[in-house]
């Protein structure tokens, strides 16, 4: 395998578009990325496209054709992924792939969706599940966790609206982000109660956006003068499916983690800043300790130290993560390592991490029997 | 990129399967071919699956990872993979170059779908595009490619329908086909129209069906003591989404084609049989002509001499093709393949073609501009 680089990123911002199609919004997305690259579309080999949700919402598929035949790619390979959230950081790492094996040397990956819908369809997804069929939606599935764990470390709700209370104030300094105000844990706490101990301020938003990122060979990156931004590991798992004795340990995530960390050669120590998949407060506690950045029980610690805010050791979810960003699903991923290249580039304006040289992107998606159906690490840093 | 052998195959009868779910459908295929490479589910290290309707009719996402777990197969990256018609295809692409590019040494791909829905669900996809709105659904405007080519070669309606009564012979013949009875010339012109000139009998089914196949090395291939089946090509392509000038002609088809002779070092001249994309009559007939069997407006020759059939020079869908056979979306594409390993390995029973050594499977997918979102062939050969 030959390292990959990623030369060009842009997004749309994330929020409500109705007056946008799914093709309108990835072609902004991907104009941007091209542009950022310097990159022009006849240069591009192949096209990856990260959506979860319009078969379902908008009835169409192939949305990764329409969306590229918008900036001029066609007569390309083109492929669609859907890994539930993870759909997005799945497309990431088949562009890698497709890079890194020598198929080609330049590829786009876009991540697009629109989740508002008057059906209120994102909630029905999931119910070929008895589970869900027996209403463990996400929002229950999550606020057990966090009963469990409040439970388990002596916690109170206060605790956890410590994270929404801190991607908030990093959203409000980013303005791709869906909210830009930020709140306290008062106005967390006083949100209407979704799942408790989950208020609405614990949950992410409906969100339409898209994202896109050029890969290209390390050979072509130099050629096209661009900052190097290796791509250091692009990890995808499986859950195990069994409802696990720990509600609160997410195996899935320790076992992406370590592969990651075994192909990057590096550590959770040499990691400067991480956007995780920050679905709601329990969930960023959750990955501080099965991602290896601190042990368990001690996330809120963390949180409270400050260190995994914008100034601290290991900023988490600066770009304001899912759940003042936003979290249009399929687009999530993508939009992830947009925010990690801005950073590793040092133009991530008033949320810039200073010295950023290695950034962490993880999403979890999907549920089966107490677990997610998909997790994916990428690592990228800069030399 | 290292040579990838077929090493298993398997799936379901084709047809209406009222009984079991996406993932039931998919745990028949995935045993079959884990069974028939004599591969355990933990020697599985990535799966890919394509469908391409379940988050539209069955609401549901990560289908591939809910299939896998029924056969015991998890803690390993999981795809889902929608291309449209080409989903299925173009999942075997990608586990192909999972294992071509040395990152894996054993990948699985499930093609799995259930059309079948009380909604009638499967003509609205499509409708974000402006064309469909207008009523150029799918046979719609094979139909009027039907017309055109009849108007270019001076054609009749009874010169189209010898396809679907090829097909329909070789579904006879195949106990995996969801039509089993052959029919007359008479019998298609007379079944109720749907878009003319294309009847009931000139168009492709509604189906549910999954199919599988195992992948490994050459290395691994030859450990299991299978006989040898490579992938001599895996090409997948997109359209130019131009309204073509000739709209009997498609350019994606021959753009595809070329490639995948090309790789695979061989032409038509030394394809044996192919399984391709007869989704309506007018189609098969225009593949003879687009994967270069035939020039321009020599298709119905080659039918009325029987070069296609079963015992003719190079027989086309002989397991019953999409026409007889059935189309559950998702899954054609892996059938195709299934079917081509049955072939080359002289297990095919009735339809056998003889002294199979190289077989093409061809897939097209998605509507957009007067041209297909996707086409994939792949050649498999045995030496």
């Amino acid at each position: 395998m030959r390292e990959v680089c990623v030369v060009g990123v842009g997004m749309t911002p994330l929020g409500r578009h109705v007056d946008k199609r799914l093709r309108d919004l990835g072609r902004i997305a991907c104009f941007a990325a091209l542009k950022d690259a310097g990159v022009v579309p006849k240069e591009v080999q192949a096209g990856f496209c990260g959506n979860a949700l319009a078969p379902a919402i908008q009835q169409e598929t192939g949305v990764g054709q329409s969306v590229f035949w918008e900036v001029g790619i066609n007569k390309i390979p083109v492929l669609n992924i859907e890994n539930a959230c993870c759909s997005g950081s799945s497309a990431f790492r088949e562009a890698w792939l497709s890079v890194a094996s020598g198929l080609y040397d330049v590829a786009i990956v876009v991540g697009v969706e629109k989740t508002y819908t008057e059906k209120g369809g994102v909630l029905d997804i999931g119910k070929a599940d008895l589970e869900m069929m027996l209403g463990l939606v996400l929002p229950s599935y999550f606020a057990i966790m966090a009963q469990r764990y409040i439970y388990d470390y002596g916690l109170f709700a206060q605790d956890l609206a410590l994270v929404a209370v801190k991607n908030r104030f990093h959203g409000s300094l980013n303005p791709y982000s869906q909210f830009q105000k930020p709140v306290t844990v008062e106005e967390v706490l006083s949100s209407p109660m979704i799942a408790d101990p989950l208020t609405r301020l614990s949950c992410t938003p409906l969100s339409d956006g898209a994202a896109a990122a050029i890969l290209a060979s390390k050979d072509m990156a130099i050629r096209l003068n661009k900052k190097i931004i290796t791509v250091a590991a692009s990890v995808l798992q499986s859950g195990a499916y069994q409802n696990p004795m720990n509600l609160s340990n997410w195996d899935l995530n320790v076992r992406a983690a370590e592969e990651a960390y075994n192909t990057a050669n590096l550590g959770p120590e040499d990691i400067d800043l991480a956007e995780v998949h920050d679905c709601f407060t329990i969930s960023e506690l959750l990955h501080y300790e099965t991602l290896g950045f601190c042990k368990k029980g001690e996330g809120v610690k963390l949180l409270k130290e400050k260190k995994t805010q914008l100034g601290g050791k290991v900023p988490f979810s600066v770009s304001g993560g899912l759940l003042a960003k936003g979290h249009p699903v399929g687009c999530t991923g993508v939009a992830q390592i947009v925010e990690a290249v801005w950073q590793l580039r040092g133009e991530a304006g008033k949320r810039q991490v200073s010295n950023a040289r290695v950034a962490l992107t993880h999403t979890m998606g999907g549920m089966k029997d107490g677990d997610c159906k998909a997790a994916t690490i990428n690592i990228l840093r800069t030399d």
